[in-house]
């Protein structure tokens, strides 16, 4: 397989910030960059052309959910994952190591691969690291992970360091298997342990995939932990190929985590917390539904662009969501989605221009 | 106050069917026109920049609502309803009549108004003529309706003639108090009665409104009747007025009371029957849970253009739907506004070609 045509355009000089062209089949990356998170196939309450409109280039799916739901024939029948979404861009899909880890109860994990049952219909599925980049490839994804075993936080060091070697063994039988069009990247496992973060990376380094991920993370540790395990094993990964790091974070975490080296982001924080009222801002987080905003007739953010923040007031959105309207929810997840990509593009701008060192994040606080 | 600029570009042959335009301060509204609903403000589920997108000219608020939340302190602060909810073209506010008579146990109907209790909150408030076209003077709204006593059905005679006798003396007072910019229609009472219809009009005209209202339709009687209702009523209008026919109804519906003479609707059917899983299409109702979509990869109407239609199928629809996705009811409400934004603007332009006679209407059954 070709190296896959990550470009670095630009480096900064006062961290290991970059941004580059990372090449897909649907649409050339920009990196720095955060794929909005739509597991099911949607990214809950944002329309795909609004996406398309803010220059989004990528969102992310997930293998597991997608297996279970609607299955792998309805998507094959519709030619492809891109075609059953109707996303007409790049989709990297997670392969579901972090989900099955949710399933406690109902998985057991052997040498071959994750048994579990559906949590919707209780049906059971046998899911291999053979199994999931078949699945993968066969869905057409521009970015595939390898299933990788990923411990809870606590964990005891023996059953990270049992994920650790699985993981392995999974991401080198994913390596030989892989057949798709796609890049395939490999996840590094480790918890917050450097030594076994250290050894994770090495072995797959060996293994030359396309890309690098950093799993384990945002499993419950504190956030100084994420901020540190990112540091710490950000350059651990090649420097010519894109790393990723999995379901991070804040807009102040995601500037950390470039700063680290990082050039891919998921996270659910701005639909989820969209939805929940809870609205990011350069001067802090607004929880909607508190009274302080009742009266309060400036917009989310007053240098915001979005469509929200062009139109509504904080009275407004606040009026529609202590009264349980549905478009609440809908216009606070747009503001955020478009906030977390326009931060993005801040960052890359600021990259490119040689001062990256001069941003700040907005705090993390919220506004009271 | 000057005569609504109503100007009646075209008539249809085979029916009392005209299509006009209806100067307001805030857009020329198009007639037959649908007016999608936000009673507190918000179209659930559809961003207005879609309903701007798709030339929507107007859309329906309600005072009661409003009055109740977020309250006329901070409309006003705002500097008026189109402000406050960021809507820049036509609003059309219902006075709260229909709310009203819905709030059955906890509202008392006086000579004077109408004393109730929020649902909300059991605070305490009167409605009066008065107030009704105040509020919707003060909101600044381009088309405002004079409070009414709208009975459900079934109901007694008696009780139908005197919602008739308060409605007719509530919008003489409603006439003589309204100081707004904007036009004011009254509203036509009288049950399934003819003779109490026509004494409702009668009155009515008498007091030289902007426009009229059939009200009092679409609260619990068979379909049947509200066509017989407005067939018979429509006509007892001025012909040089603009028509509206309150809360109704299918894109069928549309076409019969086009037929009949009538230029303005309002429903709340595409939005709420969108959220609860239901698609009007060309050739019927999509329930999109039944498991006959589960596999169907056509769009929900393969002649929409919607920014569903463009993109989506039925099975992706339906798998969204059956998980329970947020994104699933908005989808299908974004659907349905358009259909019925299109439907009006095939209604208009088949008047326009004097083609109307030609044009069938969608089949009211489900798909199945």
């Amino acid at each position: 397989m070709a190296e896959p045509a990550f470009r670095i355009l630009a480096r900064d000089s006062s961290s290991a910030a970059r941004t580059a062209i990372l090449a897909s089949a649907h649409a050339p990356l920009e990196t720095p960059c955060f794929l909005p998170v739509g597991t099911r196939g949607a990214v809950k309450g944002v329309e795909f052309d609004r996406l398309e409109e803010w220059d989004c280039r990528a969102i992310l799916a997930n293998t597991y959910h997608l297996m279970a739901r609607p299955g792998r024939e309805i998507i094959r029948r519709a030619g492809g994952l891109h075609a059953f979404l109707g996303w007409r861009r790049a989709i990297l899909t997670d392969s579901g190591g972090f989900q099955v880890m949710s399933l406690s109860s109902r998985r057991r994990v052997t040498e071959e691969g994750v048994e579990f049952r559906s949590p919707e219909d209780g049906t059971r599925h046998f899911l291999t690291p053979e199994l999931a980049v078949e699945l993968q490839s066969e869905f057409g994804v521009d970015i595939a992970m390898t299933l990788d075993v990923c411990p809870p936080f606590p964990a005891e060091r023996r059953e990270i360091e049992e994920a650790c070697r699985l993981s392995t063994a999974w991401a080198s039988q994913s390596r030989e298997s892989w057949r798709g069009e796609g890049l395939l990247f490999g996840i590094v496992q480790g918890g917050t342990h450097e030594d076994l973060r250290r050894e994770s990376a090495a072995r797959l380094v060996d293994l030359r995939f396309d890309g690098h991920a950093i799993g384990g993370v945002a499993v419950g540790e504190p956030k100084e932990s994420i901020r540190g395990i990112t540091a710490f094993t950000a350059p651990l990964l090649p420097d010519a190929k894109p790393r990723y790091l999995m379901g991070v974070g804040t807009p102040a975490d995601l500037l950390a985590s470039v700063r680290a080296g990082v050039d891919l982001f998921d996270c659910v924080l701005p639909t989820r917390n969209g939805r929940m009222g809870h609205a990011y801002t350069r001067t802090g987080e607004v929880t909607i539904k508190l009274r302080r905003f009742q009266e309060d007739l400036a917009p989310l953010d007053a240098e915001c662009a979005c469509p929200v923040c062009r139109r509504h007031s904080r009275a407004y959105l606040r009026h529609l969501f202590v009264l349980g309207d549905f478009s609440a929810p809908m216009l606070l997840s747009i503001h955020n989605v478009f906030f977390y990509l326009d931060w993005m593009r801040q960052i890359r701008e600021a990259i490119a221009r040689g001062r990256l060192g001069a941003i700040d994040a907005p705090p993390e606080g919220k506004i009271d």
